[in-house]
């Protein structure tokens, strides 16, 4: 038997709320962050399957579209569309993935929650609600980081485990 | 300036809409579908990368999880967790995805709004909200179906593009 609370129609009723959103996002980035770790220092710059990127340019790709998204979408105020800017080490890399993780954290509940389905245009370049734009970006993460599991694999290296995100 | 709707919190706002959430999931369902035609008859049941499992195999995972992780959430009846049964040939192994994304068409709307926030016990499994089970199972194939692309791309095969969903 159904309960009361699922035959009345709730207005408060969100498939998410922005924290979980938030939350959800910073646990995939938390595992993109123990990827980067994974990888050798050398085959996180060089390593390539079939003419594919090296696991640092996605990294620069996802960085790139992270937090000047949603600065984007907190001021619709948008950059031009670029990569971060390349670095070095692993050390440097991981240092550009926890100053985007701080920012983040800090722009996000600047946003209203009206906000995510109002339409933007992201980059000046790609129309859609902002809550579209912000999965787009989450969702290339994902992506590209199944990627690096390949990548990983094939250096015989066991990657952290999938469902495991701080 | 901000407009008088920023300034006014929503009762209503969402982040997601449900039946927003079903078209972004489908449009990701398309992809995969995209990725099982790309793949030649043989590389799909037998590619291998790292020892990992072919794309079929990752595919039996994915249809395992979703139409049968939709119904659980729809119903609080959980079957006990499986991958979908094996096939033998692309056809028949798309025959099995139209039939999973019919069955998710005619479940989504059935789950009122409110049940996404609802605890539940996926598969008498793994305990957590229903956006978050659903979540989990649509990471997953973005996750899986990535290292697909690379898979492809070993073969020399140029996958459709990441945004393209149908």
């Amino acid at each position: 038997m159904m309960s009361t609370k699922e035959l009345t129609p709730s207005a408060t009723a969100s498939v998410f709320t922005p924290e979980q959103l938030l939350r959800h996002w910073q646990g995939h980035r938390g595992l993109t962050r123990k990827m980067i770790e994974a990888f050798p220092e050398d085959k996180l710059f060089t390593h390539s399957i079939g003419g594919m990127r090296p696991f640092s340019d996605l990294v620069y790709e996802i960085l790139g579209m992270a937090a000047p998204c949603l600065q984007g979408i907190a001021t619709e105020k948008w950059q031009k569309w670029a990569d971060a800017a390349k670095v070095n080490t692993k050390a440097e890399l991981l240092a550009l993935w926890d100053e985007a993780t701080a920012q983040i954290n800090e722009i996000f509940p600047t946003i209203p929650t009206q906000r995510f389905q109002e339409q933007t245009v992201a980059f000046g370049q790609w129309p859609g609600t902002c809550i579209s734009i912000l999965f787009y970006a989450i969702d290339n993460e994902i992506h590209h980081r199944g990627q690096a599991y390949v990548y990983l694999r094939s250096l015989g290296i066991e990657p952290p485990a999938f469902w495991d995100r701080p």
